[in-house]
């Protein structure tokens, strides 16, 4: 095994399995099979190093200034024996799926929790999406998760996959922060009736009430759903509260992960919490 | 000229020069020389309609079912002498970029205004973004927009190409509904200091008030920095006001897009609009 003058492993070739078993997470197929993701940049591996979670090998470019914070990683890394591969741009590349790569790509356990496992007191908001169809929205409200101090997102029926590269590109590392279960509907409304919870959704519906009346007692689960089709009447129905937005343009929607943050920034404010 | 039995033109060669030309607007380039842009979708393309917008040319499925709204918008073409092109669903994968093609897709003239046209007292709230580089963001803005009745969204510094094939599909229609003007920093100040208008912009500096207390008077400009950058330093100073929301997480940012959105709901609120 060649190594390189740091002692790390030196992989060069496109051929190589390791590179090309890394390349293989960029389908679904291989992530589920393998239990792995790619996370990709400085600046979310070290969201994820401060969040403490560490890739499982990670890849960086070798003949590239190594930034005081990859080395934090490193560090970190050796510490518990993980494996440090040092490789060129054009590998990079070919892992993050872009032509200017990042110089650090990661693989990472994947992190989804059963419902069971959640403790919902621990914080006064989750997010719930229900068949979210775009990585950037799903990226998009992860990190808004993060931002109002959720505790989590959970994702409903067939969502697109959290780890894609786009959806963790777009959490920009709150992916790492943020607890992610997935459940069919039954299964959540079955769980969430264990307990305290408040269940709202954004509604078109006569009887909704004003977004800006309720108190949201917390935990408040707010749900989204599908870009296209909104959420199932049914589920809509099965709602504590169901709330309207002002919409005084032409459509009568906002995009999926725009709507579930200015509702978040809402529950936030009238639970009093920042 | 074949043409088929509604006596539209019929075209299924790809390598037709009118396909090859509408092809070709999935380039900037492209759209800059002929001042024309792709939209798809009945949706979008009825939204422009609703909005007194018609495309210049039109092509849809010659195969498949019309819908009574595409009929709507071939007779208010027919009407103004434009051209309706039946063709195949390969084709219009090829225009759209999509394996699963819109039925229907348009040539549209582009939009963008000059500063010195835009009456800002038509509106409560306008949108500004400096450096906006995702395309997906710049849409889903103008999409808010829409929504919380702004008069439009104008564009500082070098930004994506609102008239991109995805700028368009994230707006949603509201490319439509939006004015949409550009201009380089020093003319945006000029001219907005030329009138009335209260440019505030979410920052992280000491001196930044909680973004729920002040009045934000009417015309209230909501100013939005690059995704990565954010505002340049200067650019933030020369606001009338900078408020910070809450930011409860490991990471002190959101998504551009949604920050937008998040302070543009909240000055609708203040302002009593809604």
């Amino acid at each position: 095994m060649e190594r390189n003058a740091r002692g790390h492993r030196l992989i060069e070739s496109h051929a190589n399995p390791v590179v090309k078993r890394a390349r293989s997470l960029r389908d679904k197929k291989h992530r589920r099979a393998e239990g792995l993701f790619l996370a990709e940049g400085l600046r979310i591996l070290t969201e994820a190093r401060e969040a403490g979670v560490l890739p499982e090998q990670i890849f960086y470019a070798a003949d590239r200034p190594v930034h005081p914070l990859a080395e934090m990683l490193f560090e970190a890394m050796e510490a518990s024996g993980r494996e440090i591969i040092a490789t060129s741009a054009d590998i990079l590349s070919r892992l993050s799926g872009k032509d200017n790569a990042q110089t650090l790509v990661g693989l990472y356990r994947d992190r989804i929790v059963p419902l069971s496992t959640i403790d919902r007191s621990a914080a006064p908001i989750w997010l719930v999406v229900q068949a979210m169809r775009d990585p950037g929205n799903l990226g998009t409200v992860l990190r808004t998760g993060d931002a109002v101090g959720a505790g989590g997102v959970i994702l409903i029926d067939e969502c697109v996959d959290p780890f894609s590269v786009e959806a963790v590109r777009a959490s920009m590392g709150a992916l790492f922060t943020q607890v992610i279960a997935a459940a069919p509907w039954d299964a959540f409304i079955g769980w969430l009736r264990e307990g305290p919870g408040c269940l709202v959704a954004t509604s078109l519906a006569p009887g909704a009430v004003d977004y800006r009346s309720p108190d949201y007692p917390a935990p408040t689960f707010i749900l989204t759903g599908n870009e296209s089709r909104g959420l199932p009447p049914d589920y809509e129905a099965a709602c504590d509260l169901r709330v309207k937005m002002p919409m005084l343009g032409k459509a009568d929607s906002l995009n999926a992960a725009v709507a579930t943050a200015v509702m978040a920034y809402r529950v936030l404010d009238r639970q009093g919490g920042a």
